[in-house]
């Protein structure tokens, strides 16, 4: 797809910020780990670990963005027919960040050690599963929707069964949550759904049609998604277990 | 060997995510190295130094994957004849990285100071010697198998020799570690001999065909052995030497 210079602008500038955004949390991240109770130090801890990890994988697609294309004839035109420019470094960063991001979760509600395996497990199976189904469907994505809508459903049911998993470690998080701090875990489910729930429509958005804004758009959703999932989630846990900290003594 | 293009971004992929793991887990294992009683703390330590030398050889090898094919007539092709690309510097790294994985071992099994240094080195020694043949073993990658065969046996009695030695670490480890905490030298071994054991593999594998899918599950086997024997290897020694401190008191 060609872009206009905007279009080509557009997609630098999200992905920079996103990954200039991942790079900077770090800081925030790891200085905050110093004021929480030694059980949930980890919560910030593994979110500097994911923001590290994001931030190398977005810079990764930010260099894949300029080397894809070339400007000749007053348009950014794609360096090799067959777009060489692939959304698969977030696939394979999300690999790591996903059960990640899960586990932290499972810490942060307060669980016993041996429970936050056994849920950090059974949520990180599906999880991983569903980015692999994803994965594979985005490499048939040049031309054949019904390769990426197939793998595209598999990858759904993942995501349905890992929702069902997700939804039972936060309400065994809740039985253990100081009662002032009990609408966390419900306010953080509903989260969850609308910042992950972005991800599958950006996999499906190239149905739209072949234009420069579908493929800008596609990026602004990606980028806001992960921003969401994991730097705000990350804050808001961070802040969670802080009170929690606090309450617990 | 060609590349297609799924192939191709599959092994840039991999790449990607063992080098994006490393550098992000040095934040992880040096925000725990804290929490630990101080004949511990060189463990975690010692991890985010195996992460930061992984992670700048993963990245070598990344960048030497992009330079060795360039995209033409619909695939990837290697630039120059014979494979420009190489593992090369994987064997580099594991010089520096497999004697410090081990020195790690023996100081977690809470080994006397003098014991901890003469352990470390008679698994070093073989452990060296193995990298090296194995290394040189390489070099003649290209066409001739026997020069690859002969010094791949080389390695593989040096690697029987290492294998003894840890044997020999993990039993007299073993007297010295709690009764709670007694099954986890054992599963160690398992662990040690299941990762380690991946590398042989990924260095016989071209003898199957010279295709793409071999050349993309090489990178993937070796990344998998890698994650695996230093990144998950320091989590689980992290938290083997998180217990002992505070069973130790
Ligand atoms: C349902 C579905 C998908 C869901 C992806 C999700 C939910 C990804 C979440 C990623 C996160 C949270 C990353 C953070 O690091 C895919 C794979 C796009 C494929 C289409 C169907
Ligand atoms: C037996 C054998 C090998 C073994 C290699 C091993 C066991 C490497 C371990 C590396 C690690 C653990 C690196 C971590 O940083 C070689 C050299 C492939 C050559 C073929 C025979």
């Amino acid at each position: 797809v060609t872009l206009t210079t905007q279009q080509y602008t557009l997609g630098s500038l999200i992905l920079m910020v996103s990954y200039g955004a991942c790079f900077a949390f770090i800081l925030f991240f790891m200085m905050n780990s110093q004021n929480l109770a030694p059980r949930y130090r980890l919560v910030p801890i593994l979110s500097a670990v994911v923001m590290a990890s994001a931030g190398l994988s977005l810079l990764q697609e930010f260099n894949l963005w300029k080397d894809s294309y070339a400007f000749v004839d007053g348009a950014y035109r794609p360096l090799a027919e067959n777009e060489t420019f692939t959304n698969a470094f977030r696939y394979g960063n999300w690999t790591i960040t996903v059960p990640i991001l899960l586990t932290q979760l499972a810490i942060a509600m307060g669980l016993k050690q041996s429970d936050i395996q056994r849920r950090s497990l059974r949520m990180a199976v599906p999880g991983v599963l569903m980015i692999w189904a994803g994965l594979y469907g985005q490499f048939g994505e040049v031309g054949d929707f019904s390769h990426l809508n197939l793998w595209g459903v598999v990858s759904t049911i993942f995501f349905l069964w890992l929702i069902l998993e997700v939804r039972q470690t936060l309400i065994s998080g809740i039985n253990n949550t100081p009662d002032i701090l009990k609408p966390w875990p419900s306010n953080l489910w509903w989260f969850f759904l609308a910042t992950w729930g972005l991800y599958p429509l950006a996999y499906a958005l190239p149905q739209l049609g072949a234009t420069g804004d579908i493929v800008v758009a596609r990026q602004a959703i990606y980028s806001v998604a992960d921003i969401f999932s994991k730097l705000v989630f990350g804050i808001i846990l961070t802040r969670f277990v802080l009170r929690r900290s606090s309450y617990e003594g």
